[in-house]
């Protein structure tokens, strides 16, 4: 069985092992006080062309939302999110159990927009009575979505104008920015994300590395004892090193990007693959994720050689399935895939 | 600067950084589901000769202890901890984050001996006013302790019958675990440990995995839904194979206990040269650990070459340095250290 | 102007006002241990028919809920409610805030149904991935509703029998549970919802009393340490006197449901000239509440000399709105509210 | 028996009472947008001779100790406490329970020092690696203390200027308030309060009231939100009159202080007595409450007709007990313990 259904099935990079076995007996200091991470910190700022943000690594995404939110608000107020967004859906309650409410908006896309959320932020303004509600005090979105839409510059632009509008923070989850700002139709880049919002993360455990995202804060009040909120959450690993090399491997020469690029390629030749059988995909894909809407044969025909996320349901026969590469997707499996494709 | 100040200034043992690349493009499901995390469970599993517990592997000792007592409280429960104790002074408030108070006892040892226990968890239950107080729901203890000592079967024991008598959970943290085990004044085996609490964890981190400590759970009732609070508290690996493969190398054939064995026998060689050199240690030493009392001169004369911690002052002369070894100590800088120990 | 948008526009019924005066200067133990405490629990356990709950009085119907809640869930537990549940929107993340995440379902008038309870619930227990989720560890439901409507003994019985198949908790959040007790189509006693529920409360800030609500409390593992949860959210008042003395009035000789059928009666004289002027309600109404749907005029007209809630829009040129009677509306003011309805 | 026990064994000061009767009947808005509440807040800021105050109405002294410590801190803050804190021993962890660990000092009279403060906190600002510590954010220390003792002007200024200088929050608890701004030996007035803290509070329940605590926020960042984190908190009465109405009665023309001033001569009579059989007291006492060191006998020949709290065992033969009066002390009683005394 060949596994599309996520972009976490494999290992890390082999760069990144070579480095761990290169480092490995070298002494270093504990909770990331290490030469890797401060290199790692080096790399990614100048990236961003942006010395005065802080960076902070941490082992996984629930982590990383839950940690940045509970370093960003006071007690009463709450997160505005699409009701597709991850932190309302999949990860048990993580920021409920921080204290803070989650403000759903319909979203068609996965994506949600400045109008929208102005909205929902000028209702709470205008309520006398708000002291019964909780304050919008955030508002996180995913670039790319979890459908694998894109936020055009524009877009967030508009959101960041709302979020100063009326105080709030913007906290952009990056779990698969790579395979964002790699994307013919992107616009977006790293630069642009760091002065956009308050706060966002540059995601590893999807994108090369074995575990690990870099949050990027920008704002100066949640950059206030964030290490020892992460130390609180349990985030602070004793081998900080872990985390350091592995981001050190992938911002010292681009690597994060290149194999960025490999991935949407790949995903790329299997949507047009889809699209030469006149398969059509439920959301605009660019990026490593494909949504293709399948009818129950297909479905049937696809799963005897490979593992694929069933998504949704579109209506009585049809299905829309998740078909995922990743810098690891073996060009092969997608050649076997693309033939398969083509005898739908 | 050779670093003896603790026990976890390397990356991981070698045997793991050769199956990580072994098995780095094996696709596996993600969250634990993967035959890595399966196997280190059975190899676990059979070293306990208990097949009806739980294990869950989580990346640190904080993480871990502060899902172990989430998940085992209900809200007007605390924890008693010696004052010593990791949770109470070492974890920026992880414990108290997830809502319990911590009950100290002063404990001269690091160890926290059942007759104190007793009489608290007493002194709360004959006190009819004592719903303004937090009931005790659990003891903490970490064998070996902050300080290297270790509790024999009998005082174990003795902690367990308290904990029955007044139904309080009895959590024990092992994050130096092997180094105890293998001691040569250890009474305690894994079966030991695994029948006397309810719950337990074996430390990796301090000996030879890069991260990750394994829980396992023998009370039914902290089993029920353990899985959901890791993944809420952000301590479920999307890569759970991270934590698989790392337990897996170290269980399979004893490799765990075989470096523990190393680092012990390291600082026994420096603990000899310390006898020789008439120096006392504060606290008893049988593991990777040892406390001895040294003057301003000879903490300056070990620090030119070593880094060491600064544990507690003795008196107004005399401080008491932690000198730590690990299984990734180099046999030449012991020697080194034993040389110099002679000259002091 | 006179105000019909609530019901907790006056004080407390005078025969509580007389009782605080008779027993102002006896000295009494604190935190609940007085006789009138005592007296009142007493006189609640005989009207429930059982001796084997426990009974606790809070100040404020929030408190009660979030106090309930977290007494009765382990962390990775949620609460199912209705989407138009109090705890879900007006109680400013007060769930949230005690770490539990609320699992809404569409209503239509205020009420959840079995079906739509075991479907999620089902959906929960079937989903292999389920440690992604928050387990549905409790329903929640108010009756009267949120929208005045009353749940059938058999629709209790449906979901007390969902609750115990998927070990789930029932809650019963009786803020306004005297008016429906009288309700002419109540099918309800106190000893059904004691027997139907885990826990409810019996809601006195609405129907008499200055302040507070009696929770009864069935389930032996909520019953554990309630008083300690209740002190540690702040719930306990010195002078448990002040809720005792209320409820032992309103239940020593059935004051409670006497001022409820008052309230009642008057919501059914407005009902009756609403009904006659043609003007529909927007939800069935038998309790103090009615949502009668008014065009722009009306509205205008009756805002002229009575104060209302704007409920929720009905349609471009119609509105929801709320009046409400309580044990305090004068009968006067009844009198003119309908001759104004009736120049409608 | 006749209880000294404690100060709040009789209901409400009958003023109060009378007020609750008049208005009994008056409409008016929930939730504190009452005229009473209006009024109340009126009085106390022309008390405080302050105009840019918030002012808060809570039931209980522990529910406002959590809110406004859950208001004013980030999630790595702690507080600083005296160990005889009432929030450290006697509210059941309910600081605990909002995330905030306690940072004891010891105190042999109920207070704490600058000097003890500032050493806390700059040992904290010194440690390179206090991200595994709890960083000091507030101050909380009660005037009276728990011991009956007062701070002097000097030294409230001392913790003040300590707390600027560490961006410390300092919070005073003053639950006996009253009691201590009449004492004779007092140096501070309710505006010191407000100018030397970022928040403080005038207990009503200890003194006149039937229930209920003013909060008085100096500070513009605890002020934001605050109403949100009282409803949040279950906090904010429907009829919040209940509370205007108490605060309105006891701050309109003073007497809050003729009824405290009131309590305290009657300590002082029976400190007197005590002097004059050569009885110590444990605690400098100028407030309502005494600390006498008795003997086993000379307790129990009392206990045969008071009640009085043992409040610590001073020695082998001897305790320390508390005797207590309030607003609501006859006069009569008094002089039957001063009798009694004599005799002793």
């Amino acid at each position: 069985m060949i596994l599309f259904d996520n972009d976490y099935t494999e290992g890390a990079h082999e760069q990144i092992l070579e480095r761990l076995i290169q480092t490995n007996r070298e002494q270093a200091p504990g909770y990331g006080l290490d030469s890797y991470t401060k290199n790692a910190k080096k790399y990614i700022k100048k990236a961003l062309d942006r010395e005065d943000v802080d960076i902070h690594f941490i082992s996984s995404g629930t982590q990383t939302n839950l940690i940045v939110i509970a370093a960003s608000l006071r007690p009463y107020q709450g997160v505005i999110t699409a009701d597709s967004g991850h932190i309302l859906n999949l990860e048990a309650g993580a920021i409920e159990a921080v204290g803070h409410k989650l403000l759903p908006l319909p979203s068609a896309d996965g994506k949600i927009y400045a109008e929208d959320v102005q909205q929902l932020a000028e209702s709470y303004e205008r309520n006398p009575a708000n002291f019964h509600k909780v304050q919008p005090g955030m508002v996180y979105l995913s670039n790319p979505t979890e459908t694998g839409t894109l936020y055009s510059k524009e877009e967030l632009k508009a959101l960041k104008t709302v979020c100063e509008d009326y105080d709030m923070k913007l906290f952009i989850d990056g779990a698969r920015l790579g395979y964002g700002l790699v994307a013919e139709t992107n616009e977006v880049t790293l630069q642009d994300l760091t002065n956009l919002s308050d706060v966002f993360y540059i995601g590893g455990t999807k994108i090369g590395a074995l575990f690990g995202e870099a949050v990027v804060i920008n704002n100066k009040e949640i950059q206030r004892g964030f290490k020892t909120v992460m130390k609180q959450k349990g985030a602070l690993l004793a081998k900080g090193r872990a985390l350091g090399i592995q981001f050190e491997v992938l911002f010292e020469e681009g690597l994060y990007f290149e194999i960025s690029k490999y991935a949407v390629a790949q995903a790329m030749r299997i949507k047009e693959a889809l699209f030469d059988q006149g398969i059509q995909l439920k959301y605009e894909a660019y990026t490593n994720q494909l949504f293709p809407i399948l009818n129950e044969d297909q479905i049937k025909q696809l799963q005897e050689k490979y593992s694929l996320l069933l998504f949704e349901e579109e209506d009585e026969t049809n299905s829309v399935v998740r078909i995922c590469t990743s810098w690891a997707t073996a060009s092969g499996n997608v050649d076997a895939l693309i033939q398969d494709i083509n005898k739908l």
